[in-house]
């Protein structure tokens, strides 16, 4: 009767997203997400999240300059990044210790989703030898990101493929990290604590920790012509191909073909497209392979085979990959908390016991020394 | 078919502790918590939970060495401490804040466990005003939390008072904060995350955060003789008296005997047996109102009313309950990860969707500013 994964436990009922694994849908706040991740800006699929509707013209605008004004990082955050780069401790270990710091200040979801990207900027600046770039408030959530990374204003179609992939991965059911949020959520904690908590849950490679070996392996094959022989040494090997497969999903993951096509927008508006073709003919190889070897296994392409062709096309390294994701995610991880919040009960599953259960206190002096 | 709560949800085989909420027993590592609580040093109990036996007297001096040696705190921390004192953050926020750059040294077990009551001390006195005391390596885990928050070596007695309420609360299942620590656990992350998304939860008022009222309740009845007044208008009033029952006992709290013999112990050995006696005073009282007014629902009395007694009489602050309860349950929290490491399955249950399926993208021009 132990349930080790929660595998079919239903812990939440929810209006903030819908994962249909079986036909490969995935809704976000009453909208399938092909229709909604390539159209609205990450500050409009934030508020349709948080409000349950999208905002009207005037509300875009007050939340955009809110987000906008509140994007500044106290002295003892950026103190701590620093000392956090000089530890070189990993990107998502300094944005959990960074997020933490937002107490200091405020506990505001506003303030939370502004400092994100600035967290992140600030540290892989710093970790990289240079200084943070002040935020600028006259770009937009994604635009910015990528302008505090590089100091350059980004192009339209970046910006594009940014907003794009946050929207896509802005929730997805009860995930780790988002269960992670209401269980805190649910001892009656605050909001900072939930995020921090979550950060922790999607840091862990069986959750978002991993979308770099998606793209290591079409590095590693290089060209469409060598793909079948590698990825057939692979498969021999009992090697998993990353990038394929999901637990919930049956079907194609819905998340990479939007992240798909925004990339394939993207790469060819910007110009060099070999990178997105190898990828196409790996993924269209790896399928194959995959159906010869696993029939009826429909191990698809997951959302990190694409999200690491996406993000690698914006310029971003590997090790950025995950927070970026995160930066996306505490959306749904604050309306998540709101949401538990609004009906709450606490979360206490139980535990069966396997252990000794007759023993008597035993003096220090009479204990034998086993290892000794 | 939406269980919440995950009541009655059985999601992990432990090894550590068992709570029998029908007999009002609790096993941790194998023996009944009054035959190990009131025995054993704190050393001793987060050693017996994390090898499965008690130490021998050559392990637990290796191991007190090793704690006693990892108590200092890197200048960051106490940097940010300082910051957690002037903004008057919660205490549980300045340890969550302060636990989280444990990452910047370190990722060690006995680290964790080791510097928590520094990180507690040094927030308290740096928010009195005073100077962190560095820490003593020649006491033991209890005594040195009680000389750093004071500058005094503590008497035997208040010593041994903090072991027995340390041991007591080390383990308790899968409550909260426990199962938070296993769910990051769970997506393969460090267990740093795991611990500070644990203090997220274990600082919410419906798990740990709430230790207070109850003494609070015996401070305002003041006298045994207006003991039954204040209680018959208390729940005539429809207020919940602090300090009894609990989800899971249906009878007496085991945890509230041991602690209320420590109690009476250190109290009877350090003088004054006043309050002490109004408790006694009181809870008997409660326990036959509860009894008269809500008949067969066994509110007995829970581990928060004697808690608050034996730490008042130790002479902690009520803010400081809380971190002292993180200060125990730390080492329960590390030897579910590891235990969770061991034969790990990502936790991840499912959310049922209740909000809209059929919407379609409206463009910002064509919406309609419903709150205009």
């Amino acid at each position: 009767m132990v349930n080790a994964g929660l595998e079919g436990v239903v812990a939440a009922t929810t209006r903030l997203s819908h994962v249909d694994g079986d036909r490969g849908e995935l809704i976000i706040g009453g909208f399938q997400v092909d229709d909604l991740a390539a159209q609205a800006t990450f500050e409009e699929t934030t508020w349709l999240l948080w409000h349950g509707e999208l905002p009207s013209a005037r509300q875009l605008e007050a939340f955009r300059s809110e987000l906008g004004a509140s994007r500044g990082l106290p002295a003892a955050t950026v103190s701590l990044l620093r000392d956090c780069a000089d530890a070189r401790v990993e990107p998502m270990d300094a944005l959990r210790i960074a997020a933490g710091t937002i107490s200091l200040t405020s506990d505001d979801a506003c303030a939370i989703v502004a400092r994100f990207p600035t967290i992140v900027a600030a540290f892989w600046r710093l970790r990289g030898g240079a200084a943070p770039l002040v935020p600028r408030d006259d770009l937009g959530h994604a635009a910015n990101f990528l302008y505090m990374l590089s100091g350059e204003v980004p192009d339209t179609e970046r910006v594009r493929a940014l907003e794009t992939y946050l929207n896509t991965v802005i929730d997805h059911g009860l995930n780790a990290s988002t269960f992670t949020a209401r269980v805190i959520t649910s001892t009656g904690s605050d909001l900072v604590s939930s995020i921090v908590g979550a950060i922790g849950a999607l840091k862990g490679p069986l959750h978002g920790g991993a979308p770099g070996p998606a793209l290591d392996m079409v590095f590693e094959i290089g060209e469409a012509s060598r793909a079948e022989e590698i990825l057939r040494k692979k498969i021999e090997a009992g090697d998993k191909l990353m990038g394929f497969g999901h637990r919930v999903y049956r079907v194609r993951d819905p998340r990479a073909d939007v992240l798909a096509a925004a990339a394939e927008r993207m790469f060819t508006r910007t110009g060099d497209m070999s990178l997105y073709t190898l990828a196409r003919s790996v993924e269209a190889t790896a399928i194959r392979l995959l159906e010869e070897y696993k029939p009826g296994r429909t191990l698809q392409t997951n959302v990190e085979f694409y999200t690491a062709l996406l993000l690698h096309g914006l310029g971003l390294d590997v090790p950025l990959f995950t927070p970026t994701f995160a930066m996306s995610r505490v959306s749904g991880w604050i309306a998540h908390a709101r949401e538990q919040k609004l009906a709450n009960r606490i979360i206490r599953p139980q535990s069966e016991y396997s252990g000794p259960r007759d023993r008597r206190w035993v003096p220090l002096s009479e204990r034998v020394d086993s290892a000794a």
